[in-house]
């Protein structure tokens, strides 16, 4: 259980969540030191969604290793010497209850924001709203996930798909800016202005990371990005890019693509073509658009702070967002 | 979503954690509307719980209705249309998320204390004490349960089912209890005297209930239970019953129980023989016993309090943990 719940953590990831929060800390003009909690605190509620969330994807790769439930369906196989299909039950049972200890674990670091000075009700406030408005935001965003991807393409449209991304990836990265801007002003207040602005910073930047995510498992480099490229192909991800693609395609394109979308036994080539087809009719174009959009409207929700080095860091991380490769 | 994250709440349960919480804030002396937030929040903890722990067990029943993942796969198969493998699925993607959101619902309950004019350091501990040192004992507990149930029964013995049971069903009863104490001592200290000392009368009620659930899931009456009765045989849990039936076994008895234990394909008659075989070993009457010493050792806890109303309800919620037939 101890491997499982450390897993993900001790594998280099991106530290997205963290880094908003301590720069928004910084950027309100608040003590750094004083956040750490928070940072590890949401960095820690984005893992156990992911721990979670690969066992309802049925995905057995994370950061460049197994996900929890496939490393529990090794060692269930060579330590614990179960058939395959204990072994797979083993694994699923692994990476619930790691994940229930994660999300435990995530609130304890908030409520240690109490030990670092941060003022109790501005603790308590935090806490409320990660857990309730951000965990049903994140967890509807993975139910639309999980219902769309059963969902025809040609029924769904891109603002369904972008509100899928907003619910999933950006509602967290909001709460990481604004708790950021909370700890760093002392308030426990969520409709705060600055703390306002500062999420809605964070929020389209989520959206134009989450794009960018999907250009890159489409075209990134396997080794890089730590999972099979083409997987978001095979795995028939709802994606901006196939909702543009399908609305421009032709009836015979259009065939094509639904005999590839979501079909885990596609050949190579036919996953290529099916690449090389989002690309001619101006799929990847008009997502790289969408997300470049969003970090310009990012941007000036930044304009009510002052200049200082923290805020440079946050249109720094803003501009990451969309040049980023891995 | 919704109907899965209210569906067990909806249905009858015994109320346990709720009233021993209410209670022991009363039988300090505190005000118990108070601790209302609290005592839903312990019933909403002890549910997430049952909704990834039917899962992992592939329990299909809970209070006498479908559990969340066969209510989800229902739903798919005749609302979605799926197959019977996506409908499996779907059903398990549904426990774990309604799951997830009712752990962080509890947290909002626990946090809500604050705004009833509990002060915000004793919100604050208890949280802390049921994020950390709680869900650790109680999945530690679940994970024992289903290591055991893969571990040959005469490789097991009584202290290490005792342990699983401590971990598993008390130590939330136990929490449940110090956290009615601390709210009305006004107190964030778990190691307060009075605190230690109600919470250890909850831990050995705790183990009496979970010893008379054994004994109840022998020989209790499935109209009443809402569980069928025997399927604690078909299953193979591990209990004292069957730890002390096999040390007392001829080699003759022991290799009927092992054909029957964990089979899920055991005839009725042969579950019904297995439990006249428990009765004459002396199974039955040791594990009467041993949760009869528990509410005896659960007591004495007690005389340091007051007499009072509360403290009254306090120990005829002892009694009835063994008197029980729900």
């Amino acid at each position: 259980m101890r491997r499982a719940v450390y897993a993900y953590l001790e594998r280099s990831g991106k530290r997205l969540r963290p880094a908003v929060l301590l720069f928004s800390c910084g950027a309100v003009g608040g003590d750094e030191a004083k956040a750490i909690p928070a940072a590890a605190g949401v960095e820690l509620f984005h893992t156990w969604t992911l721990v979670h969330d690969d066992l309802i994807d049925h995905d057995d790769t994370r950061r460049g290793g197994p996900s929890i439930h496939a490393m529990g369906r090794g060692l269930a196989e060579t330590e614990l010497g179960l058939g395959s299909e204990q072994a797979v039950d083993y694994g699923g049972t692994l990476s619930i209850l790691a994940g229930d200890v994660q999300q435990g674990w995530t609130v304890c670091l908030f409520a240690e924001l109490a030990s670092r000075g941060v003022p109790a009700e501005v603790v308590l406030s935090l806490i409320t709203r990660l857990e309730s408005h951000v965990i049903n935001a994140v967890i509807g965003g993975e139910l639309l996930d999980v219902q769309y991807s059963r969902t025809p393409i040609d029924r769904l449209d891109e603002a369904a798909v972008l509100e899928m991304l907003r619910l999933k990836t950006g509602s967290l990265l909001e709460f990481a800016a604004m708790a950021g801007a909370m700890i760093g002003l002392g308030t426990g207040d969520v409709t705060h202005p600055t703390v306002e602005a500062i999420g809605r910073f964070a929020l389209h930047c989520g959206t134009a990371f989450q794009l960018q995510d999907d250009l890159l498992g489409l075209l990134g480099d396997e080794r890089t990005l730590g999972k099979p490229v083409g997987s978001d192909i095979r795995e028939g991800k709802r994606t901006t890019l196939i909702c543009y693609a399908f609305g421009r395609a032709t009836p015979v394109q259009r065939r094509f693509l639904s005999g590839v979308l979501g079909n885990p036994r596609a050949g190579d080539a036919d996953v290529a073509k099916a690449v090389d087809l989002l690309e001619s009719v101006g799929a990847v174009r008009h997502t790289r658009d969408l997300a470049k959009g969003h970090i310009d409207q990012a941007i000036p929700c930044l304009e009510r702070l002052a200049a200082s080095e923290s805020k440079e860091l946050l249109l720094a991380w803003a501009e990451f967002m969309i040049r980023r490769q891995v």
